[in-house]
């Protein structure tokens, strides 16, 4: 399906945009069953606090608008949207009265291996450490630098993921995915703080723990709190939820709350 | 003047560039005098060392001579070199075989106040941090978002200049440029590995200082260090060097070594 920009077909954008010079701009990938956006309160949500924080003034409701009419053409897919603070000659400060530019692509439902879900991946540890920017952490921002050298790392279809942890040590997210622990009965999940970016399903998922009673706990993670777990999983929303069998010599099998909270990602991604 | 994408006129770029998605590209910003591209070898040796650090395999020669045939088109003014690593599908690895691209955009000369070289300029004390992200160090990436924020923290004429600090609290560089502390009969200028932009004029006022007799420092500098220095400078490789004349309540006059430094910055950029 042809790409939008500005609620208009294109296939290029122009050499002034500072997403190009900079990166200077946000995106969210939203998965579409049936032309329907889903998790989409979610991602404006991430989308218009990146915003404020980043200091873009979007029309959110323009944004919305042209996220349900794009996904009601797209049928099934996934539909990203990038958006670019605006155009610029050259220089760091944006050109006075630079207007925000929507960009809208869309692509074919990746197909994964079934087994990812059912039996769990492994995850490839990393070496690429996220540094620690808290004016960035938790935002989907288009400096995605860490995560290409992080993804470069490995080549084999052995690992579906890659766990990435911070300059200190701390253990934080997948290079595409938020990382879960299962600690007796209750989860943990890294604070995205000082880095990392902070999934909407992660957030749907918390937020339906809460509902389901599950407790939780937003919190600095080791390596020892990951060798420790009985359960661990990745999410994001395009797959919902896939457990983690194995990290280096590290080994799991799909749990209970594994299970739980696959099942509810599967009714959010549904529905 | 026209862009060239690739050596052919271009306006726009697909929307499969990893420039757009990721930020996952190089850029270089020359100046050039009557057709010729200031500090070539300079902006070529960080060009390569980017490549080889990102893993961006692209022809040296054809860029060097690119670079070359677009200058003397250009005659005076600013040439930016943006590359990126190629085009993409959706995921942060990239397509097989995908190329490097090269897009080259011409802009006039900017027009600086006279005073700024003369009597020196105000710096801005940024309160956005540069995170330490040693993998990224020293590159002139496309990953840019906290100059972007930075530039934006002041709107008046009268600061030329913002100061970055890590989140360390080590003073790093300007917002556009590299920072250098005088004292004694001594250059100082900050360690580069952690954080920072190795700016080309930096590199090659070192080499000059070191061939005239200066005797210079790369290390960590704290707030103290500045508060000490007897002078202050800041340098690129599009003016050359301007004196600093105030940060917060600190002052300097242009002093002996500032203008020895701004004499050679000169004769590099006219030759």
């Amino acid at each position: 399906m042809y790409s939008w920009i500005d609620g208009q077909p294109a296939q290029a954008i122009n050499l002034q945009s500072r997403a190009l010079a900079y990166g200077d701009g946000l995106f969210e990938t939203i998965a579409v069953r049936a032309g329907r956006p889903s998790l989409l309160e979610y991602h404006l949500e991430r989308l218009a606090l990146g915003c404020q924080r980043l200091a873009i003034s979007a029309d959110h409701g323009l944004i919305r608008d042209e996220l349900c009419r794009y996904a009601s053409l797209l049928g099934d897919g996934v539909l990203k949207l990038i958006l670019v603070r605006g155009d610029s000659q050259r220089g760091y400060a944006p050109a006075a009265g630079a207007a925000p530019r929507r960009i809208l692509q869309g692509s074919p439902l990746p197909v994964y291996p079934a087994q990812h879900a059912e039996h769990g991946v492994r995850l490839f540890p990393c070496s690429t450490r996220l540094a620690e920017q808290p004016l960035l952490a938790g935002l989907k921002h288009l400096n995605r630098l860490e995560q290409v050298l992080a993804r470069a790392e490995w080549q084999d279809a052995e690992h579906a993921e890659g766990l990435m942890r911070d300059v200190s040590g701390r253990i934080i997210e997948g290079v595409y995915s938020n990382l879960f622990l299962v600690r007796g009965a209750e989860l943990l999940t890294a604070d995205l703080s000082r880095c990392g970016v902070a999934g909407v399903m992660r957030a749907a998922l918390i937020e339906h723990a809460a509902k389901v009673g599950i407790a939780l706990h937003i919190t600095d993670l080791s390596l020892q709190d990951l060798e420790q777990a009985d359960e661990v999983f990745v999410c994001n929303s395009v797959y919902g939820v896939w457990p983690v069998r194995a990290f280096a010599s590290l080994n799991w099998s799909p749990g209970p709350l594994t299970r739980k909270l696959q099942a509810i990602a599967r009714t959010l991604l549904d529905t």
